[in-house]
């Protein structure tokens, strides 16, 4: 049985024990420092607090449409400084995951991407070959040779060793067919992470799962995912950052992404901020699906530091 | 426990027993009759033999993407003589169900389907209003304005009250997207099939299941499907055939599609021919989804009747 979290917003000596408590903090992003294009007041302001105080920062997000050189665009956007450094993307935890730990065998090396530009260009930071993704040859209608093609395989890259699936503002047919097909011929099955839904404008759109649920509903197995709340992605976090997890806080609105996250990399603690997703209800609740150490009404709560 | 299957082939007695138990054959398709677009061999004589003694004959398929009268000239191209009244294809299934069981109140009686031209041709049949489908308007990419639009409802018919997926080779992020801003709104959410997977030039591409699949992932409730196993399609042939169930034989070659839906059904009996995708070790297995009353090698083997 989890503890209560302990409520930070208003009490100072409780936001400063807790700053103290931690060197790194990781932050979900969307709902936590910005809802869609809307930053939340006071937020570069807490940024610049605890960098004041020696903190290092780290935006760990499940976008995967964009690389991280993108990502610091986005935050420039917001007013939050930061570098492609201090950012860790699905993408680019997935790319670090294929050439770091899977290391496919020379001649079976190429990555099948479903997914968009941001994907392509963290696969090509780490030197992984790819097909698929952006190329306008898989962006149309399939057609009758397309089926025969795939059939007996003469349409299919015989170096693909893996399948990578992201979010894909894209996705059709012909691109999922070719998933399938490189899977059935013992690609390893890979997802940048697999969201169901992605939060956007205030309501909800499709996430990335919903690119790879398909070939999951094929295949009869679910992709090995890179992204929150999958512990891949914390090692690779650590493996970067030389992480001591006892120092280190995760900040996030979602329980089931950002909060399980942190629980399950045994992290010294977790915030959850009720500017997006979550509400306390939900991990009042009987069967949440994890219980934060820390709560607060906003992150710019965290300015009334004793 | 299902007793063990009779093995037809070879038994001459013993088929024509099986003959005179039944007065209607309903039969799956692919896999029974032809694979792909290439009949089997003494087929269309079985057929022949059955209706000579007086039996009926009806093609039950999942196939969502073509209309009866599509699937009529399908089968006239195997050497089959068949008229629409013999089809109950999945589409057909579903645009009864809408019509006459469901039946959608005014103002709220619109279908938003994703699906090919098959599915629009028997909603029209059916005198069901519809949107979405093959319409260009929605075989585009995805753009900010659709966010908006969606988001904010401007974009979508208040008069939709059901959301109907089918198999759309055209499936991209709008159709999808569309789908999940109904359903959300209330829409009821059917399926023409589940198909996982769709068996073509003797290898497996994606199903129906595939397209309705990323928003019984987001949405987390699965459709009402209209196609086999479902005993709504079954309702729906009794309903239009007047079915005498105990002298109605189902015949396929799929366990959990064909076999487990005459079974689910309480017909008089199911026959599993060997010429598709289950073999006999799959109801030879202890976990066997289903386990047929009758077994041949192929149905020409019918022929032998003594």
């Amino acid at each position: 049985m989890a503890a209560t979290p302990k409520y930070l917003t208003g009490d100072g000596a409780g936001i400063k024990d807790f700053i103290a408590k931690f060197d790194t903090f990781l932050f979900d992003c969307d709902g936590v420092l910005w809802s869609g294009d809307h930053v939340f007041d006071g937020v570069p302001e807490t940024l610049l607090l605890l960098r004041s105080k020696g903190k290092r920062i780290v935006f760990v997000t499940n976008n995967s449409t964009k690389s991280r050189q993108d990502y610091v665009k986005k935050i420039a956007g917001m007013g939050i400084e930061a570098s492609p450094d201090d950012v860790f993307g699905s993408s680019y935890s997935a790319a670090v995951y294929i050439s770091r730990i899977l290391k496919l065998p020379p001649g079976k090396n190429k990555v099948y991407v479903i997914g968009e530009a941001g994907a392509e260009q963290e696969l090509a930071s780490e030197g992984v070959p790819f097909i698929g993704g952006t190329d306008p040859a898989f962006r149309r209608d399939i057609t009758p040779a397309d089926f025969a093609g795939l059939a007996d395989g003469s349409l299919l890259d015989p170096e693909v060793g893996a399948v990578l699936c992201g979010l894909d503002f894209h996705i059709n047919y012909l691109k999922l067919v070719h998933g399938l097909h490189y899977l059935r011929r013992g690609a390893r099955f890979l997802a940048t992470n697999t969201d169901s839904t992605l939060p956007m404008h205030r309501d909800i759109f499709l996430g990335a799962g919903s690119c790879s649920v398909p070939l999951v509903n094929a295949v009869g197995e679910p992709p090995l995912s890179l992204g929150k709340p999958s512990q891949a992605m914390m090692d690779a976090v650590e493996g970067k950052f030389q992480l001591d997890r006892a120092r280190t806080c995760m900040v996030g609105d979602r329980l089931n992404t950002d909060i399980k996250f942190g629980i399950d990399g045994k992290l010294g603690g977790t915030l959850h901020v009720l500017t997006g997703v979550n509400t306390k209800a939900d991990w009042e609740a009987k069967d949440a699906i994890a219980v934060p150490a820390f709560y607060a009404d906003k992150l710019s709560d965290l300015r009334e530091c004793a």
